[in-house]
C-alpha cells in the first residue's frame, strides 16, 4: 500500500506550530507581517493571494494586500522598494506570473533578501544552486516538509523533474544537485518523459496536463510528487492518473497534497524572517 | 570521424577578436580592466592565475593580481569592495575554491552584480537557472562557445553532468534547464553514472578521475565536453577515455579542449563589461 502524502493534514500540524511561534514572538514584541503582492485581474489568482492574507491573520500575523490590477514595472518596484523598507512587514511575496507585459526578473530582483519569502530572486534561486541556507520556494519546501514529516529519504534515489518554471521546477532540480541523488529535468512538454519517467524513483510534475503520467510510465515503488492544478469546472485534477497510486510507494494526492502546504510553508519563511528580528 | 572540438584553436579565433574589441574601446578611451584574487599558497593556482592577468595584458587589457596568502573573510571582503567601487577595474574574478577555512558565499556575494564577469555570486547562478542574461562561468561560456563555432546544436538532446561545482557543473545544467533538451545531473562520484552515461546524447565531466568515462559506457555519435584536468607528473589526462572519441560525434580534447578556452571567456566577458561602461 502507498503512503499518501497527505498535505492537508500535514499543514494543520504545521500551522499549529507556526501560530505557537508567533505567540511566542508577541512575547518578545514582534508581530510577523506578511506583503503579498498581485498583478492583473486574474479571479483565481485574487482568490487564492486573498486566502493568503486571511490564513495569516487567522494565525495572529500581520497580513497586507497589494492588488495592482493594471500596473507598470516602475511603479511595481517602488512599491517594493517600500515595502522593502517597510519594518511591520518580514516577508514580501509577488505572486507570478506577473501580469503580461510586466518584467519578471526587475521585480524578483527588488525584493531585499532578508524578506524574500518566498525565494523568488536570483540571489535565492543561485543559493538553492549552491546548496546555500536560503527562503526556499514555497513548492521545494512544501516537498521536502512532506519527506521529512513521513520519514522518506530524498537521497540515493534518481529524481525526474518534469516542468520547467522558475518557482516550482527548476529550483526544485537545482535542490536535489545538492543532495546525493541523480537529477533529471525535462520540460513539461518534453516528448521523452514518458521513457525518462521508467526509471525515476521520484518523479515530480508541473506539467500543466490532467492525468499526463499514467500508470504503464512509471516502475513499481515510484514516489509521486504532484503539482498538477489541472481545473474542469470546479474539480481538480492532477498531472498524475490516480492509477499510477497502485505501483507507488508514496504519493501526493490532488487535491490534498502539496497544494494545500503551499501558503503554510509562506507563512512559516515570513515567521524565520520576523524571529530573526526580535 | 569524431569533430575534434579544437579548445586551442578556437581560442586563437577569441582572442583575435578581444584583441580587435580591446582596440576599439581603446579609442573610446577606454582599457577594460580585470582584477584576479587569489587565496591561499597552491602553486598551480597562482602559476594559472598569473597566466590570466598575462594573458590580459597581452591583448592591451589592465589587469591586476590579488594575492592573499594568508587572510580572513573580512580581509578578503573588504578588498573586493575597494575593486568593486574602483573605476579601472570592470571585472573581478575570485579564483574558487578559497583557501581552506574562508567563507565562499560571503566571498563571491561581495562581487558587484556588473562586474562579476566570472558568474560566481548566487545572483548570476540565479539568473543562469532562470534563463535570464547574465556573465555565464567561463567553463559554460568556453562549452556554449564550442557549440556555436562549430555549427552544433546543443538543443533536443539529452545532457548529462557528471559533477557538482558552483563554477562548472552545477550552472552548467542549471543552463541547460533553460534550453530545449533534458539535462540528468549527478555528483563526480555516483556509481550510476555508467548506467546514465548509457543513454547520454552529450556527457560534460568534472569528475578530478583519470579516465573514469571509457568506451562501454557511451552510446554511438555522443558529444564528449571533458572538463577533466587529472595531473600524473607533468602529463594531464581527461575524465574521458580517448578510446571513447571513437564512438562520439564530436569531442573536447584533454589538452586543448575546453582548458584553453577559460581564460579567454573570462577576458572577452570583462571586455563586455567595460563595453556597457563605454
Amino acid at each position: 500500500m502507498a503512503t499518501i502524502l497527505d498535505g492537508k493534514a500535514t499543514t494543520a500540524i504545521v500551522m499549529e506550530e507556526i501560530t505557537a511561534e508567533v505567540e511566542k514572538l508577541a512575547g518578545k514584541g514582534v508581530v510577523p507581517g506578511l506583503a503579498v503582492v498581485l498583478t492583473g485581474d486574474d479571479k483565481y489568482s485574487v482568490r487564492y493571494v486573498k486566502l493568503k492574507t486571511k490564513r495569516a491573520a487567522k494565525v495572529g500575523m500581520y497580513a497586507e494586500f497589494h492588488h495592482l490590477e493594471e500596473t507598470t514595472d516602475e511603479e511595481l518596484k517602488a512599491l517594493i522598494e517600500k515595502l522593502n523598507a517597510d519594518p511591520k512587514i518580514h516577508g514580501i511575496m509577488v505572486q507570478l506570473p506577473l501580469a503580461e507585459g510586466l518584467d519578471e526578473l526587475s521585480a524578483v530582483e527588488a525584493i531585499a533578501n532578508e524578506k524574500d519569502v518566498d525565494g523568488l530572486s536570483p540571489s535565492a534561486l543561485g543559493k538553492v544552486l549552491m546548496g546555500e541556507e536560503c527562503y526556499l520556494p514555497a513548492g521545494v519546501e512544501a516537498i521536502m516538509e512532506l519527506f521529512k514529516r513521513y520519514d522518506i529519504s530524498p537521497e540515493g534515489k534518481h529524481w525526474l523533474v518534469a516542468g520547467g518554471t522558475n518557482f516550482m521546477s527548476k529550483p526544485m532540480a537545482a535542490y536535489v544537485m545538492n543532495m546525493k541523488s541523480r537529477i533529471t529535468q525535462a520540460g513539461a512538454k518534453c516528448p521523452h518523459i514518458p521513457t525518462l519517467a521508467k526509471t525515476a524513483d521520484v518523479i515530480c510534475t508541473e506539467m500543466f496536463k490532467k492525468h499526463a503520467i499514467t500508470a504503464d510510465m512509471v516502475k513499481d515503488g515510484v514516489i509521486i510528487l504532484d503539482n498538477g492544478n489541472n481545473y474542469e469546472g470546479k474539480k481538480v485534477f492532477g498531472d498524475v492518473d490516480p492509477a499510477v497510486y497502485e505501483k507507488a510507494s508514496a504519493y501526493t494526492p490532488v487535491p490534498g497534497g502539496i497544494g494545500p502546504m503551499l501558503i503554510a510553508m509562506l507563512l512559516r519563511n515570513t515567521v524565520k524572517a520576523a524571529a530573526k528580528t526580535a
